[in-house]
């Protein structure tokens, strides 16, 4: 077995870096304990929810202190985009490092710079976590605590017929961001500001916090986009025993994605069926449709009518043309 | 990257074996939605707690469904053991799991049934979590939820001059365990039954889940062995800001232990910086021990009193001469 003897420095300089995270959570007593205190907030319940991401397969890494940055932004990102999805509030989360092998930690600081980063931009804490040495890259899991008034989550299986399917933001960005980022020439000729908007769509998921009320209030069902948006939606229209028309053409594009599709880099299906998006995907009554809207336009995030749910299982993909579009793939998985 | 396409098949089998672990909480949404919703218990603060454990490097894992099981079980009981060392009922936990890069998952079945056991044992439900392909081995991120009334934790950094310090088991099986695991002949001839006793204790750790209420209402201090008694007694002393006097010759030995360090196989310090016991160690007030010990031996949890808390800064080890034992290795950390 490759347990290694104590180095009280390293342990030491890991306390030192991320015991400030904490910081406003008296519960994580200050990372000096086995376990963290919580108090769910009176009145609420809690949401759970847990990703890991690993050096590689989920995110890119050169043992440089802004990879690592991005790396935690991002297994921050992926975990508050769930609670979002799930109309929860952030409240706290707790963190297992797996360090690489072999190698400096000369990154850390960058890493916990990321986390702070990210706890600055959706109001969540560290609490507690664990750190381990490992045999291969890097690993970051996430355990994200939200919290909800009571019976007030939003869930996938509460899709209904004739609900109108809802997304925020831009689809695709991120997954033309990743080849970007694996290789400049990835589409040809891309004008500098395009390959860094789409870089950061894959490195910094910017989860919509802002929709948390919007789809409390009115959505019948809720997740975020991560796999893919066909991908993500055929799950949803399952946990909810009903189908979806999506139609493409109102599918909202980037500008420059969108100069992608017009050049035949990137093809429309492309964009619908890339991951990492971390946009949500939501299903809203006609009725209550106006309001929906109106709160997301008070809370400043940009949504757009995708389609609707229908009772026949399935989902269909339609083009402006009215024709269905013939879809070969609908997703990535992070599980091969 | 190695973002692999959808397995379908995979996905619904995983689904199909970890569902069943949900039974009994449905804040789990059977495992259908990217966040599991949780109620704290009236009246009850959270703990929460998270450990990763690393194929090589915390467990051995040769594929089979008996390691897989043993893998899982572990994983399981080193985050209750958290708990249990706070002073908190289990209630729920989440899993991530890292699947190895390449290989089949035939053992799967196998990893379910050992999270099913510790479950049963513990009082425990999986609430959630997230299946990955790694670039390695195995690993298994558990994060464990538990409660307890308002303010009752009981925390490492209470301890204080005076309290007498209580281990509960015995010391130093798991780590001659691991060794027994490793080679059959680590020490020589061994009976079969002292070589399964001491794997088991490796392989199973039994978290003291009996003494929750004991060190509830009487510790003043309390972490569980993960890392070696030496090394987790300084840790609580650091914390605490004291020092404590350890008796060697009044921690408690197996027999198959006592038979090892009689033959000079294993000295009373390997067996007292030995990792992986997962006991608890207390600081209990001492006109409290007479209650503790008797809420306890009424649980049918064995104890010990093994030493002191005192002002002095630092552990000193006492032999049964009276003199201090030099210690040259105080335990082992899985952070290299």
């Amino acid at each position: 077995m490759a347990e290694l003897p104590k180095s009280d420095a390293e342990q030491a300089m890991i306390a030192r870096v991320f015991a400030p995270l904490t910081a406003g959570l008296p519960g994580a007593l200050g990372l000096t304990d086995d376990a963290a205190i919580l108090s769910a907030p009176s009145g609420r319940q809690l949401v759970l929810t847990m990703d890991t991401l690993v050096q590689d397969v989920h995110f890119l890494f050169d043992g440089s202190v802004q990879q690592a940055s991005d790396a935690a932004y991002k297994a921050l990102a992926v975990n508050v985009s769930d609670l979002v999805a799930k109309a929860a509030d952030p409240l706290a989360y707790m963190l297992s490092l797996t360090l690489p092998a072999v190698g400096s930690t000369d990154w850390l600081e960058g890493l916990a710079e990321g986390f702070r980063q990210g706890q600055s931009d959706w109001s969540i804490h560290l609490a507690g976590g664990d750190t381990v040495r490992g045999t291969s890259g890097l690993a970051l899991t996430v355990t994200a605590i939200g919290s909800v008034p009571q019976e007030t989550a939003v869930l996938r299986r509460n899709a209904r017929p004739g609900d109108r399917l809802i997304v925020t933001g831009t689809i695709g960005d991120a997954s033309a961001g990743l080849q970007v980022c694996q290789s400049s020439e990835a589409f040809g000729h891309l004008s500098r500001t395009d390959a860094d908007f789409l870089k950061n769509r894959y490195q910094r998921p910017r989860p919509k916090l802002g929709i948390v009320e919007a789809l409390r209030t009115y959505a019948s069902a809720a997740m975020d986009i991560s796999d893919g948006l066909i991908l993500d939606l055929e799950r949803m229209c399952r946990a909810s025993g009903v189908g979806a028309c999506l139609r493409a053409h109102q599918v909202p594009l980037s500008a420059p994605i969108q100069r992608l599709v017009n050049n035949q880099k990137v093809s429309l299906t492309d964009a619908l069926s890339g991951g990492d998006d971390y946009e949500i995907l939501a299903a809203v009554p006609p009725d209550a449709l106006g309001a929906f809207a109106e709160a997301a336009r008070h809370a400043g995030v940009s949504i757009a009518e995708v389609g609707e749910i229908i009772a026949t299982l399935g989902v269909s993909v339609v083009g402006d043309d009215g024709n269905s579009l013939s879809i070969t793939r609908k997703g990535w998985d992070h599980l091969g």
